[in-house]
């Protein structure tokens, strides 16, 4: 039997639900924020990603050449496609650009727990805008998400830093500009790797490093941070913490990462500054400060999964969304005709309706209507022409007849 | 400056709305017909396509080698992933199974008019019943869901056909059974070759097929299916039409094209029966009868932007999608914190919400107001603790107090 490829999920109908939630979730309160939908393809140039993503990224791709003979990949992240599609239609649109975007993404690489070779990842974005005021806006969007999810300041926090912290320091100590990117992607690494390997791989510049994530650090700006997002009572959803550093190579300002409080996930969501990248890959062409952040639905559902407020709350959500309103039982044959012109009716008048497809006994077809979740089922049989309703909840009946059946309806369901 | 592959597409806000409005109406449908939706990977090997689908789609594929040497393919069509996914779990549903997705789709092949190298596509299918009433339901569910986008028996027709029509002709014919496929393939081709061509490629059955497609075929089923839709009063819907005999090798039995009524498009929707599928990809561990249908976005899209019913339909749907609920105008800075903690407010309560990111001038502000379809704005100034609600489609203002501002709110709004 053929099994779907290593890394890659099927969806069944219940997986399909629990997909659906977070996704409607991701574009609800996008909405409320006033962030426009977006997409780009999921096949591009590989150019894209191997012009500025740096390296880890590209060692990733699921790439391949075409039968055009292009270098194309599979999408790994968004931000590329972001900048190329905004240097293309800049002119289309008034700045600041708020816009969000839901889709799959891929990687090929050793799958563990919260990481498979597809997720899908909502991205959001504000184009257009150096003043700060963007990064609490963003920060506020990407908290005020979760907690749309049932998650509370004691499931998840923000780990709030700034390249910037890191960057002033280095011009500080002399650092040449070339090695930044070295010494920060060391920084990131470094809750990942020993004392040791980290202090060994910054050299002259262990000790002052070492203490400050020790210590911590901070700055005006990331206190302005917080307090913007205190002044939304939103404060106790983040912490200041330099030693997040993002592995990207085009962040430049502000970076922060979502994490579990207990600490035992992967980071449910990533983003920051990207000032540069736009007028980078329109080569200089179009220039416009950017931020964003991407948060995938795996790690975000294994944390709902973990938290009972959270889990029930899609659970109720995937009932709902599964369940249909009505029932046909037919339990004469002779009523068939009349049973699925009303199917019919009722469909068209928004109601979900299912009936059994071929004769079946009267006890099947209640199980099938509890199995679906019916609010009510209608029974076509010898009461002709009055019919029976019942109120599987309550278990309720009652007998009426065909033609007022649209006005009871009305009341027992709504849709 | 870069762009995207040939054949693939970039969805800027107003696309992106287009295709959520075309996604929401098959949603909605399918669950209204209780149909459950899922989704398989958009990578599959490329062995589950070679085995089943005839040649004319694995010329098609967009397949490579991945870095663990396996063949693979970015995913043709659905049907496939359906029959291995239901071999797969069958014993966990109750038949029939009546399953939707939506999905994304790609072919390598030269583009045309309504046809690129990737699109979207709702696949409906019903796996497990025999019984010809699946064939109604089905049917009936993909004209249901074409007149749900404000489309009429004078924009489309359902052409329906049956293999079987065929398959008993030829076996009347005495034809071996291992030249069948090479026919049904002819068959299927001759409305777009020339006759000289399609009677070549017959040879002795010219004659009799000829005037076949010539005078129309007719077969009791194929009226007994158009009965079943009459009794819910969709025949007007469907023409019988023997032409159709559909390109993939795995269709048994009923087939039918859904094509617009002026015959200047490419087919909206395709499906039929494949009863045989699920055993042989499953190698006969798993014998279930199946039939479906797949609608793809490109044409849809084409034939609801030519239609003004439906047009206008879909801009409406866009318009309100788009809109936003209230735009907070700062006229005073002071007043920004006052604005942004009832921003936040209002925004936890389920509004859409904007406000500008920087001091701005009021002037701009309600232009700004008007380019996001706000509702209301509500300036926040002078008049503090007063604020001034202006509703924007009736230029009506008033003074409220920002005590009472929620209950006022929600008599303007509703979300």
């Amino acid at each position: 039997m053929m099994q779907p490829l290593p890394g890659f999920r099927d969806f069944l109908p219940a997986d399909c639900t629990a997909r659906n939630y977070i996704f409607s979730k991701w574009r609800e309160v996008a909405r409320r924020y006033s962030f426009a939908e977006w997409d780009g393809p999921v096949l591009e140039p590989t150019e894209l990603y191997q012009k500025k993503s740096g390296n880890e990224i590209v060692g990733q791709l699921f790439n391949f050449v075409d039968k055009g003979e292009r270098e194309v990949a599979l999408r790994p992240e968004l931000t590329p496609t972001l900048a190329r599609v905004v240097a293309a239609h800049e002119r289309e649109f008034k700045k600041p650009l708020k816009w969000f975007s839901i889709g799959q993404f891929f990687r090929y690489e050793k799958q563990q727990r919260g990481r498979l070779r597809e997720h899908f990842q909502l991205n959001c974005d504000i184009v257009g805008e150096t003043d700060f005021s963007a990064d609490i806006e963003l920060i506020a969007l990407c908290i005020d998400i979760l907690r749309a999810f049932g998650l509370t300041e004691k499931d998840f926090v923000v780990r709030i830093s700034d390249r910037e912290f890191w960057t002033d320091f280095l011009r500080q100590q002399k650092l040449p500009g070339e090695r930044w990117e070295e010494v920060l992607q060391t920084i990131d690494k470094s809750e990942r790797e020993p004392r040791e390997k980290t202090a060994e791989k910054l050299g002259d510049l262990a000790d002052p490093i070492l203490s400050i994530l020790q210590e911590g650090g901070r700055s005006e700006k990331l206190d302005r941070l917080v307090d913007g997002l205190g002044a939304r009572d939103l404060a106790q959803f983040v912490d200041i913490d330099v030693r997040i550093v993002r592995g990207l190579a085009y962040y430049t300002g502000t970076v922060f990462e979502v994490f579990d409080r207990a600490g035992k996930l992967r980071a449910i969501a990533g983003g920051g500054r990207y000032d540069n990248l736009i007028g980078q890959l329109s080569d200089g062409a179009v220039s416009l400060p950017a931020l964003g952040f991407a948060m995938g639905d795996v790690v975000l559902s294994e944390l709902i999964r973990d938290r009972v407020a959270a889990r029930e709350k899609m659970e109720a959500a995937a009932r709902n969304e599964q369940k249909i309103d009505i029932y046909m039982v037919i339990a004469k044959e002779e009523r068939r005709a009349d049973a699925l012109a009303q199917t019919q009716e009722f469909r068209e008048n928004g109601y979900r309706v299912d009936y059994p497809l071929t004769p079946t006994k009267v006890a099947k077809q209640f199980q099938a209507a509890e199995d679906l979740g019916a609010t009510i089922a209608i029974l076509y049989g010898d009461e002709w022409p009055q019919v029976k309703i019942k109120t599987l909840a309550t278990r309720e009946e009652k007998l009426i007849d065909r033609a007022s059946l649209r006005g009871s309806i009305r009341e027992l369901v709504s849709v």
